[in-house]
């Protein structure tokens, strides 16, 4: 992509009505914008990013047997008279010009569930997983951690049904999986944790993933010896011992950010819904439910706060909206910038080429390490006289001296 | 795809609150599902459709340099007081825990507006062009059209925005330029008519496209010679006839369905955001706008209504969720049949094999044309036989007889 098709530009200074580390980089880097306090608007550098975490997030979820559909948002408030859930402060009211009340959802069990039992009649239909990457809404009081936790969000929330407990459980691990994969994938791996946590209504504990930042919301007592955490909720219940190896966690705890949970609903949902199943022996038993989130926009802002430093983003290769960023120093050399650029667009490497007008060699590096793209190649007249372009990596001190060819082969 | 882990089953009958064709049919083939009036769900053959129909637009809009972007449902209402829209009837309204007002977007002028003020300064930042692929609500008081007009809806959206009024009609042409292939690539070119229409509050005339159909909610007065027609809310201001070859047109109307618009929106919202350029002669100007949609889950409908027959749906190829849909009817030839299946996939032809247990030939027929994937193959004991497959198009009579080889070549 040509830099000067961008309609955004870097900023010097992020906007002073912003309190969250997150938004502020990315704002600042031309990715996000605020248009209220938690509800952002995603530029196409920052759309590009959510279109690879979705990508990642599709292929796990996929390789579990989960189907995707995509369900509204406007939904009847009867659906949450059901559950008992309509008057959650969280959820947006509304009504329709003939005066019926809806509500638009933060979550969709309400939806979900109804739907399904359109489906599913007898165990031979069961189990059965459904997921959707889809806009959320939360009429959170005060939203102050840039997109961490938005009013208006974006989420992947998988449902899995089963006959019974055991095959719930089976899946739970299958999904338990795909998260790790999604989370490594990343580049958040390492910094989050399985995190037991309070289980709301539905069970005594329920399943975080926990990405240790300082600006996080929560605060998680680690087992680094397990890798998993407890989260402060319920460290008391635990004695302040890690569940799994019953060592003492209670003497420091770390701010994270919640990038995803795993939920057991148990008949929850099925039982306000009446959704059951005809089983083997001919007797009509409740379907067991799980629920499985991720924020997609919400890992973005994690990731951008992992993934930063002074200068900038500095984004893992699995995130990054491009793999090379080009930067040229001369006429002629700009010549040859634009000639890499399509060699490597040709062969599907994602390429920016910042071949914008009057800036000065200094404003395109201040802007390049804003960007963070992972590789920056910079051609001048030093290095064509060299026959060679100048390669660097973000984040790295050391720039390097290669020709085309080699450099063609490592990309 | 196997058949069985499709957790959808097609329905030998529509259900009886639905009046509409197009919803009637993707409900029974099991593409859709009708959460309320003018709200659905997008099942994962739905999806399917949704997205083929998302690739076709993003390939055309970015051709012509649109920018892709993701903005916001939530708005605040302060910026629709600054328009003066904030009591069309139509706004879903809503408020903040802390009181401020908000309503959710049933088109983004009010929001993308401010934020290209954000980016634009002089005239070198213009011409620019963005658009989304996004969800937006209208409060219709009685839908009843199916997916044709919802409550919720997927839409594209693109805004051009330009230096003077000539910029903007070359822009303008290029914007019909892509819209026709996206018609065309939808299958719905030939149906579909460049449509004079009143400009609303914005201009005299506006163009639409409208797909001809009998449950169209519009009436259109065509002109076969120039392919062209005329809404009837203006065929009296143009003396019935064709505003190109002035032959007369208002014989007979016709319905249809308007699938896709193009306005002019001069500085209607430039001046209510004051959105400026400073032009070459150093003098503040307003910056001229174009507005572009095509409703992706209204198209889907239209070609839905097109496309299908008694028997059920009939995708052309470039909609279509799966280009194959295999049939075995004895144990041999599922292990023929999946064997195909699986060379189709690892060519990346999307092939769906109907490998579920215990249904009969002619229940697997009927859902095969209800589904209306073009090109049908059968494999039974007789093909084996005969060491061939039985190759039927959806919606022709003649079933073929081929060998498998020449059968991949040509699909």
């Amino acid at each position: 992509m040509l830099q000067s098709h961008l309609f955004t530009k870097a900023q010097r200074s992020a906007p002073k009505d912003e309190q969250s580390k997150n938004a502020q980089i990315l704002i600042r880097a031309g990715y996000v914008d605020k248009l209220m306090a938690g509800v952002y608007s995603f530029l196409p550098l920052g759309l590009l990013v959510l279109k690879r975490i979705a990508t990642i997030i599709r292929e796990e979820i996929n390789a579990i047997g989960g189907q995707e559909l995509l369900l509204p948002a406007l939904h009847p408030v009867e659906n949450y008279v059901a559950t008992g859930r309509e008057n959650i402060d969280v959820l947006f009211h509304s009504e329709l010009q003939g005066g019926q009340k809806v509500v638009f959802g933060q979550s969709h069990e309400e939806v979900v569930v109804p739907l399904v039992k359109k489906f599913v009649d007898s165990y031979r239909d069961l189990p059965l997983a459904v997921y959707q990457i889809q806009t959320k809404f939360r009429n959170e009081l005060r939203p102050k951690s840039g997109i961490f936790r938005g009013r208006e969000f974006i989420m992947k929330d998988l449902y899995s049904f089963h006959a019974d407990e055991k095959d719930f459980e089976e899946y739970y691990e299958r999904a338990r999986g795909a998260y790790k994969n999604i989370f490594d994938r990343a580049g958040i791996g390492e910094k989050t944790l399985l995190t037991f946590a309070s289980g709301g209504t539905f069970s005594k504990y329920s399943h975080e993933y926990q990405m240790l930042t300082d600006s996080g919301e929560d605060t998680i007592y680690v087992c680094e010896a397990c890798h998993i955490a407890v989260n402060e909720e319920i460290i008391k219940d635990l004695s302040g011992t890690c569940p799994e190896c019953k060592k003492d966690l209670s003497k420091k705890g770390h701010k994270a950010i919640e990038v995803g949970n795993i939920f057991s609903l148990k008949t929850r949902f099925s039982d306000a819904f009446g959704l059951t199943y005809r089983s083997v022996d001919g007797s009509d038993k409740p379907v067991i439910m799980g629920c499985y989130g991720i924020g997609l926009t919400r890992l973005m802002g994690a990731a951008a706060e992992l993934y930063s430093d002074e200068a900038g983003l500095r984004w893992p290769s699995s995130l990054a909206p491009f793999q090379v960023h080009i930067i040229a120093l001369s006429e002629d050399a700009a010549r040859e910038a634009k000639k890499l650029h399509d060699a490597l667009e040709k062969r599907n490497t994602r390429a920016l080429y910042d071949d914008r007008e009057g800036k000065s060699a200094g404003e395109r590096f201040f802007e390049a390490d804003l960007i963070g793209i992972p590789t920056r190649v910079v051609i001048s007249d030093k290095t064509l006289q060299e026959k060679k372009i100048e390669v660097k990596k973000r984040g790295s001190d050391k720039a390097e001296y290669m020709d085309i060819n080699s450099f063609m082969e490592t990309v």
